[in-house]
């Protein structure tokens, strides 16, 4: 019996080897709750331009995302999410733009990116609280990078996560700024619960950080527009996705009407684009947002930043002049549809991409159920 | 009897051969074509809100449109639509704002409007070359009309219709502004082919003027929104209808790509709303717009304008002040949900109830065929 | 000899006599009064920048100015002023900016340049309710030199001159405007009661066109920056000229307190500028206005359109983009200053300028009186 | 006659020493410079309208400055100014405007105050690196003071004081906020350098905190608009006082040109504005400002916030509407004239208050020297 019971324990240890060998250990949590996927994935392709490399904001070379998730104990579920526009953004400033959907938020840095025309802050995203903890962070990262020249305007943008997360206890500190921002890399970015978007909710589901991207036609340019968004807003009901109710055909009756909440928006493209053709960017967010179903509603704040890769703005030359390159206005349409279709999308992949969290008091907000949105998109002739 | 059936069968054909000849093949089309209805009629209902009595801008009591329709000839298909706020809007201002989504295009009187938060001039629309023909043509109203108070600054928008119209030829005068504004009145619009919006075309097919209304539930105030369009803009494939792909689905391979064009956007409501209110109900046209699939092209000039009847901006009191009433902001995010729908509403109205229609130089702009769009919503759930 | 005397005597009165009957004692006034001059030839010299070779906004080479002056019978006063930023600007588009410092007004266009950024009509100044008739010219002159391709949309900007003008009359026709651009001319710009501004009046005196230019040292750029203004606004004790109270020092206690007025300000540079940098040098014409004096009242329509004729914008190229040159920004605060002492000045000589005039109702508005505008600038240190 | 010296000596020496002991060393400092006094004290009274009670910000009821002044070291020249519009203005939320003069700053907070159209946070001013420490201290205010309704979007804005202040050092901390807003006070401001002020200068001499009140005639509401600056901005030839054009006349052949810098404005009224007409009150600080020379450089950060005590703006009501009261729009003429008198006679206020200062690296600002500017305002006539 004993030399059975070794037998079948050795069997069974052989079994989990196994197992552990050819799945990675996520996929024993995916057993209980099926992986989560890009929307992609689940067939859902929004409209009609090509994805880059990544299907994310990093395809435009350059662009890098770092991020610091805060999910400790029973109610912190928090962090930063840093994106910088170039490796030495202080340095190479570059034509940028930002535009306020609605304005019941916060985003710092924006009257000077308006003003000047350009970028040169690392873009970070936190919660309401952190605002201030993070845009000190910043100010430390560049003091102690260039310490005689350091008149920082930080780029800092919030949503509210005070859900799930204890925000009145003001865990993210200014070193997490710093440390999101060193984070940062090219390639692949994680979604959902992470960084910034660490304790986000979205149409009633858990949601955070999602990004996508486009490619234009070679003859409209061939230029790629990426964008990020940190999603936190919008009812259950109604949610769409690619046109498809989604909202209402899972709502939840038991489902109490949430807070409203906020959207913030990244956009990055490698076209040669001036401060004014990039708000014309940022403000085709607006579209894409709205094609996901959400009115921006009194309570939001709907924060657009745009910035472009091609021109580097210099400080001063012997001239006083430069020039750049720029593209024609007829040109902008397509960007436009870029922007539009990259901004749905990235907020489809912050929901699917984002796990079931439980937080503050005990709170759990669910992910939206992949088989289930798979059904309905069926249903729909999707 | 043989005889007799070759007769009559002789009979018959020259009684088509006569009538083919008289008349074009469109007109069979028309009588083979079910009549134009409005999208409720056809199932399609958008949003959530119920509509008020008559789904059009004139269900916000005093609100009045009237059309002028100039289809002469072979090239004229022009005309002038005006908006009247108040029989007497010049006297009794209301308050109003302006907001522009994409300006490349002309409405006069949005400075003012901004400014002094009030809304004093009716609202005419009409095509791009005519905007100073119809200006003056408000100007000799209120001249006529208050010889001594007539600093008028006229409301006027224009959208292109030079595909079908001889634009060129200028045939608005100052007269058929004057007309549009005796011509209007209460109780249902007409839509479509009229006024300003007779030569006008959207999303590759014949549209005009639309009009929708929604109604808000009692414990959210209970007020009304009335949203009245003129479409001009977008390409076929970009077309949805409540979520709907039927640009792509009714794709025509043959057709070419057209000049991009413009929305004008009128919301009224008699909410109790100041002017800053009144701007966030404009910029969610923006909203309603993107649902219906365009992504305010280049080339567009899309200019909302959005006025309450509720409070009478006096010129002057005695004390220098005055009492008005306001809603608080939350109840806003309602009243965002109401001009999102009806402008979705009013733009699909706008081409359902246009008519196929032959112009400058013998081109033709279909209108939708409703019974393939009947069918597409169908085969996408609906 | 005495006889001779007598009969010498005898003829000068009959010739007085007959003088005073052929012409308005206004002639006499003119006499009497010296002749209307500039600021500078009355020692004003307002900033530090040196002017450019007239003095005027023609300064920037291929900018032109023409006016057109109804000044009929009793009570006819008003006119046009064309500024043509290029002999064919409606196929040479310029970067240009459209600013609003408070918007009781009108200007038609500047939603299109704001948008497109560039700027493609010529810039027309005429009465409140003239607006209408003079869009219809600049419609039809370009429907007539471009029959194929004249979507424009003109810039036409108003002041009310109701006070001596019978502006209710509607006297300005649409050949009046283009009679203006075909008038316009390089050099030297008539000043004061010319074109739009033959009925306009200023801080309680007569006024209307007026221009001045000032040069950048070689080291920060050597550019030139042009203004010209319509000026119609300000009350007399508000009046101030280079920081001298001459308001109060020239105030008139019979003078009853008129209705408040406009600024039109146009502002022309050959600095390569993008329209972000054109909004800003737009926005300070603020600073020079408000050292003039006005507080910008509640009725005021202060609109500012700038332009810089240094980069062609064009509408499409073989790659879809193209090089422009541009100041880097710290150059702009030299040009801001620049601007400011410009306009100041260009209000100034437009009241220098304006000769005393009587209009509708026999109402007279008196030119400022030189001699004792020179005492009280002598008298506070000038 | 040497044991006469002697004695006299000795006498001498223990005077001066009696004096030493008995004064801090700047009272000598004092007695050489005559004391700093307010620019009505010199005989400077900008404008026609009366002032207030205490010339200050203050003067409108409820409104409170608060300060803490780090003047420690060689080298710590900074602080914090708090400005409460209402003592629990988290509660009591006031109509309140946002305008940008130029934008190359930063000021937190404000597109929540133009989006809400209410003011629901003190105002707190500081150095520019210093924001996130500030913000971080409003935050922690709030919610230790409201743990459970706390999502607090607080307002800082920030000037640069670089020049005399260890800046990099990062000063200031959150608790500093935090006690400026518990020092906040009625009646007479401390002016110059204190708060926020502290290290700040303007055209070329050492300036700060300055404030200055009007009150409106009877007959036009009787209303009191209140404002304070922290002035931080304009080389020293701009500089004009009244009109005068000091900066020239007190030119200091050997002063460097400094870094471009910034006004921070703050506009308290009891008139009952809304939104839309507080914007419009703010955006007339430019005027003010402008009159005291600065051409608002490239590198300015000037933000202008305006609040009005009249109405509370109530988060719900039961009905969703409440009423308020607002001054009829002409009456906002006066309003206008109030702001742009009081702005300027802030500015000079914060020059003629501000004292003498070495900080950072030895180098000293001088304060503009009174009986210099006295002569020099008597020789222009004043």
């Amino acid at each position: 019996m004993v030399h059975l019971k070794i037998r079948y324990f050795i069997i069974l240890c052989l079994t989990v080897f196994f197992l552990w060998v050819q799945f990675p250990i996520t996929s024993f949590t995916d057993d209980i709750d099926p992986p989560r996927v890009r929307a992609r994935e689940l067939g859902i392709a929004i409209g009609v331009l090509p994805t880059g490399k990544n299907n994310a904001i990093t395809d435009i070379p350059g662009v890098k995302v770092g991020h610091v998730t805060l999910n400790e104990g029973d109610s912190i579920r928090t962090g930063v999410t840093a994106i910088l526009p170039h490796d030495d953004i202080w340095k190479k400033r570059l034509f940028g733009a930002a535009y306020t959907i609605h304005g019941n938020g916060e985003a710092t840095g924006i009257a000077r990116i308006n003003q000047a025309g350009w970028i040169e802050s690392p873009i970070l995203l936190t919660n309401t609280l952190s605002v201030g903890a993070v845009h000190d962070g910043v100010v430390q990262y560049i003091v102690d990078r260039y310490p005689d020249d350091n008149i920082i305007l930080p780029i800092v943008a919030e949503c509210y996560d005070g859900g799930l997360n204890d925000i009145s206890g003001l865990h993210v500190k200014s070193e997490h700024a710093i440390e999101a921002i060193q984070n940062a890399e090219s390639g692949p970015v994680h979604e959902g619960c992470v960084g910034g978007g660490t304790g986000m909710r979205c149409y009633g589901f858990k949601a955070g950080i999602g990004t996508a991207s486009r490619v234009l036609p070679k003859d409209r340019g061939g230029w790629t527009v990426g964008v990020l968004v940190n999603s936190n807003g919008g009812r259950r009901h109604q949610l769409r996705i690619d046109g498809v109710p989604v909202g209402k055909a899972l709502e939840d009756k038991e489902l109490k009407p949430g807070r409203d909440g906020s959207f913030i928006i990244v956009i990055a493209t490698d076209a040669p684009l001036t401060h004014r053709q990039l708000k014309q960017l940022a403000i085709r967010a607006t579209h894409g947002l709205a094609r996901t179903g959400t009115p921006s509603t009194d309570g939001s704040g709907e924060f657009v930043i745009s910035f472009s890769t091609a021109n580097v703005f210099p400080r001063s030359t012997d001239s006083g002049t430069f020039q750049i390159d720029m593209v024609v206005n007829w040109q902008l349409s397509t960007l436009f549809q870029a922007v539009i279709e990259a901004t749905e999308e990235a907020v489809i992949n912050s929901m699917t991409m984002a796990t079931t969290t439980t937080g503050r008091g005990g709170r759990t907000m669910h992910a939206i159920p992949l088989d289930q949105l798979k059904q309905v998109m069926k249903k729909y002739g999707r």
